[in-house]
């Protein structure tokens, strides 16, 4: 090997360790939400969210997650009056679109709806473990679970519920889809309406687990939210 | 060396993997806030937290965040009123604790109110060079920047407007330290409570910047939030 051969590969391990340190700055801001908006995954960072979401760490992330949401339902004294509710969001949050990502390369391109509509419509995408898992502790400890998601009503109520029970979740209270009514609406103003709705119904809502900011910013939130990884796309 | 010796090196390699991961992941849910309430950092993380905060990617972290908020600052139409406004916290945020952690293993041992009085009161901790030139930026623009700190107002005015001064931190409009009447309140009820008295003088707070959601929650955050890392406490 020259001289000019290794100072090249000096020069590229740097550059894989410079970009290394900026992608994991660039999820962090995503994470915590300093970043807002964005479209597409930065060029430079799509290995690293492709090694994040494979590679294990995602993974560790949501178990983590899980176990501290674990301990907090836990500690909750229920009521009799069977009104202690819990919200989820469905997709990244009990399903995984992974699969679908995957062909469109962990988020570096920008959000196709008619691709989406045909995988959300296959009803084939894979329960979370982690959070199957929670769910099940939520049912068994009488949680009245809502299910809330963006998804259009219309078009994907059927293969949402066929995808969520072949998956493994079963007893949830509702599943709550978009309506015509909120069609065009952020993600945020939705779904606070729909949290409303169910405050007004005299549910108290324990926890609120989404992997977008829009799950758990507004109103009515819930007394604790907890924030799932999600470096792929970002809904407002 | 011994086929023994490869092996325990080979499991010792997989542990510090797997402690690298929990610690990553660990880290994450305390930025975003899964986590909340914690006393010291986890005894695994200890060695982790140090090379992040010394590492380097402490430093890249803050940097990308700064150049967020510097887009966001540049889009921001001003008006001729001069209230226009701007909060920053102080510690972890304008200076940097970091040589004062460092001696309590980076937030490995429990909080020590009588050491961090004597390290706050020497009024020796350095800027954090990207707030820095976020501060002399909203500056320049003609914010009203307001300085908000959880910091006893009669033990620390002093030393802590030589250390900002010292440091570079010149012509703040304010800087708001914690009364008698605020004693024992969480930072997040005495700093909503801060922001309500600058609302109602009639400033828009355009922008609030802190380490700790303490710093972000509550009433009155402002029109944007921007969470800085911390790994080494937690504020309530």
């Amino acid at each position: 090997m020259s001289t000019k051969g290794l100072d090249h590969s000096h020069y590229g391990g740097r550059l894989v360790e410079l970009s290394l340190s900026y992608c994991l700055s660039w999820r962090l801001a995503v994470e915590v939400n300093n970043i807002q908006g964005w479209r597409t995954v930065p060029i430079q960072c799509l290995y690293d969210v492709e090694v994040y979401m494979l590679g294990g760490q995602y993974a560790s992330d949501l178990n983590l997650i899980v176990d501290q949401i674990s301990s907090y339902v836990d500690e909750i004294v229920m009521s009799e009056d069977g009104m202690d509710a819990w919200i989820l969001d469905v997709d990244d949050t009990c399903l995984s679109n992974i699969f679908y990502y995957k062909g469109k390369r962990f988020g570096g391109d920008p959000y196709d709806p008619q691709a989406f509509k045909e995988w959300a419509s296959r009803g084939i995408a894979r329960a979370i473990p982690p959070i199957l898992r929670l769910f099940q502790k939520l049912i068994d400890r009488g949680f009245k679970v809502f299910l809330i998601s963006g998804r259009d009503e219309t078009t994907f109520e059927q293969p949402t519920l066929h995808n969520l029970h072949f998956q493994g979740f079963f007893g949830f209270e509702r599943l709550i889809l978009r309506s015509e009514t909120y069609k065009g609406q952020s993600g945020m103003v939705y779904k606070s309406e729909m949290r409303r709705k169910l405050v007004e119904e005299g549910y108290r809502i324990w926890g609120n687990v989404g992997d977008q900011w829009s799950d758990l910013h507004g109103q009515f939130v819930g007394n604790r939210t907890f924030k799932l990884p999600n470096p792929m796309y970002f809904v407002p």
